[in-house]
């Protein structure tokens, strides 16, 4: 599957502030660029062939790309249309040229950020869609951030009746993002003869002859950046997003708040998400050695850098997927790492303990000792993948299973992920208190994994039912 | 997909044993009777309906079954066949009041242990197959136990010619595992009128019309039990087949060699594999207490505790293979308590160590958490599943990706997986070199975690590409 992406535009309005100097496609949003984004999204839904519709300063604008995407394993063609002020349905027919006779494609526009989850989902209802239909991305006007500026559309019954700017009775926003057959191309022609040169005349010609069907995308983010004001809301959007309903309590109250705002200035950095899980590591490393020389003024800055690393362990994974930088190897690192990290952590409290109050230390070791197993389990059972189960269920994580019963990292389960572990090592630290942390850690941790052995017999020890 | 189990001979050669008080249906094979382990291994293969056809003490096998297979889940029908003594195809035919009209269904001998594999590949074979014909899987006669004793077959390019026990020319002999349409009442029908009661003789009858294809099982292990010398002869092939390629050296060379024989033992007791990985548990947790004692001899005593928790924490896996008890829990369990008694093990050599010399305590603490550490990270480097790969590799666990390359645990590879872990473990603490053998451990456990960081790079950094 090929996408055409429009990047031809001038984008007047938001080329004021500070982006003066770069043309739209080529103006940053959270670390990348527009055009860079709607690429890398298209990437994440599958598609690897890529037609770019060029205009205002086109060959700017391929130089960048090219450079960019130099060793991405893309194929990129750009097609450069000198008369892009005209309308953007000129811009679309003169990507046809680029395409294969009767190929249908995915249309996209570069100044259009969205959730790629969108994309997948359009590609798959397109896939079973055999009627040989376009299919264009709509959206509740609700959601919309500039509605008086979007293209409208009218429904009958879940079928296009009507597109345009213009039109007064809506139920839906056009999001650009579009599953085109190559219909859409005569459909052009056809308008451009009458003097109509913007897709969504050619768009209002389908949907007469009954060649559209239209996809909810059921809420999931879309932006349309045409001033610094959506630019400015779909980055606190995307950054929003960067939430998991997954993250344990301390992450959601703490840690991402500020990680997130830390994110949102480092991703216009080279750094890596690896190097930043490093930085956390490090960090981390820092905390231990201060716990390690045991004196509560060194307690109280080892466990703020040890709150500071798990902060900051947050940030490896935000960039990671802004800037479509998620990667097997980043997250094995990470894993790996943190477990380090904790280790290491207990460990200088440990010996710290013990420095500062030879003569009873048998039982911080031993509290130590199971303070660190029972962290270490809580990860190691999340990771664990289920080894024999029927094919749906195999390679599906423990972890997986716990969340759908621990939802948001509590209920029903005792709240000790990473977040958590490193609050009350910070908390435990500043009251010095390590022996007392330490017990907690290692009550809490183990009592969690004997729950979760309990909970997983409950799931697991029924007999097995034929499929059905 | 039904399954058609014929257990309806007296099978007198095998019955002159100990077991003479049992039908052959019911002689117990590792664990479990041989129509037990024919209806559990179809089972495996994802067939869940049976029908039995049960004759020569017909009501004491399905008492047995019905028994054992209460809270199975799974639906057993029984067919009794009174004449039983005239032959095997009679007992086929009995089975067709039990079907629905032209089904399809599976035929086996439960007197024929076979490895389940084969099923499953014969019904994907038979889903391919859509020329409506029956296929009879078959070996290679130098493959067979008692081959005098077997049926065979005369091939003619791929294609069957002749079946019997009698013919002179052959190149292939009949597993007894059958893929059959309903055209095997007719045959059987047919070939009744003349006198014949074998199923050998109706099989012919579907060469004849060209209505049988062949599958070569490739080598898989299948076993025809006919007398106490096969019977045997199974019984050994199947504790060697308890052998996985990835064991690592000490296993193989050590801890297989003596679990099999354990495992040959136990099985015929109710043990079940959850209670044996306990044991081992509960073995490792005396050794550790033998370590946490200090002086020599106890360290001796320890040493050999670990490695005998090493060797029966073998038998829980094997146990659950031979008796098809293999569930996620039992994993999960036994992962769990390793990684504790793992962890608890060196706790205690640290403490014994650190009782007896206690004045160089620090660099012990030191050198013991990093063993732990280490250990530990083998293991969840092992466990840790592919997050964001592409569909194919979705949930493929990195221990696998180290399998490819670390065939047998060694090649390419630092050897620290369990069975080495406490094999050094065993040997340290019998040469009173705790020091020593938690720094070999520290250095070498870590040392392949870093390895497997880099070789995990070089895999994973590739430039992704887009699939074909």
């Amino acid at each position: 599957m090929k996408a055409v992406i429009l990047a031809a535009g001038k984008g007047e309005r938001l080329s004021q502030g500070k982006d003066k100097s770069k043309p739209k496609p080529l103006i940053p949003l959270l670390g990348l660029s527009l055009l860079e984004r709607a690429i890398l999204s298209a990437k994440e839904s599958g598609i690897y062939d890529f037609v770019i519709v060029v205009g205002y300063r086109g060959e700017e604008v391929i130089r960048y790309v090219e450079e960019k995407q130099k060793r991405s394993g893309l194929n990129i063609d750009f097609v450069e249309n000198e008369e892009w002020e005209k309308g953007n349905g000129l811009s679309v027919l003169k990507a046809r040229g680029a395409l294969k006779e009767e190929e249908d494609f995915v249309l996209l526009m570069c100044d259009h950020v969205f959730d790629s989850g969108i994309l997948k989902e359009l590609l798959a209802k397109a896939m079973l869609n055999k009627g040989g239909k376009s299919v264009l991305c709509v959206d509740k006007p609700e959601n919309v951030f500039d509605l008086e500026d979007a293209t409208k559309i009218l429904l009958e019954r879940n079928k296009p009746k009507a597109i345009g700017k213009g039109i007064e009775n809506y139920d839906a926003v056009d999001c650009g993002i579009f599953y085109c057959t190559s219909a859409i191309f005569n459909a052009l022609e056809e308008e451009m003869v009458k003097g109509k040169y913007e897709l969504s005349d050619a768009v209002q010609c389908l949907i007469d002859c009954d060649k559209l069907d239209v996809f909810d995308i059921g809420g999931r983010f879309w932006c349309d950046i045409d001033t610094a004001e959506s630019l400015e809301y779909a980055k606190n959007k995307m950054l929003k997003s960067l939430e998991k309903p997954t993250d344990g309590i301390i992450s959601k109250c703490i840690n991402r708040k500020i990680s997130k705002r830390i994110t949102a200035r480092i991703v216009n950095t080279n750094l890596t998400p690896t190097q930043i899980t490093v930085m956390s590591f490090i960090i981390a490393l820092a905390s231990a050695v201060f716990f390690f020389l045991g004196e509560h003024k060194y307690l109280i800055i080892g466990g703020l850098l040890a709150q500071a690393s798990s902060i900051i362990d947050g940030c490896d994974g935000e960039v990671a997927r802004l800037k479509f930088l998620t990667t097997d190897y980043g997250a094995f690192v990470d894993s790996v790492l943190d477990r380090y990290a904790d280790g290491i952590m207990i460990f200088g409290l440990i010996i710290g303990y013990w420095r500062l109050y030879g003569g009873i230390s048998v039982w911080i070791i031993i509290i130590g000792l199971f303070a660190l197993l029972g962290s270490f389990m809580i990860s190691y059972t999340n990771s664990l993948a289920l080894p024999t189960s029927p094919q749906a269920l195999k390679g599906l994580r423990f972890e997986n299973i716990f969340e759908n019963s621990v939802k948001g990292g509590g209920k029903g389960g005792i709240p000790v992920r990473r977040d958590m572990r490193l609050f009350v090592i910070m908390v435990g630290a500043i009251l010095n208190q390590v022996m007392v942390m330490l017990l907690l850690l290692a009550i809490l941790t183990n009592l969690e994994v004997v729950r979760r052995l309990s909970s997983i017999k409950r799931i697991f020890r029924l007999p097995m039912v034929p499929p059905t």
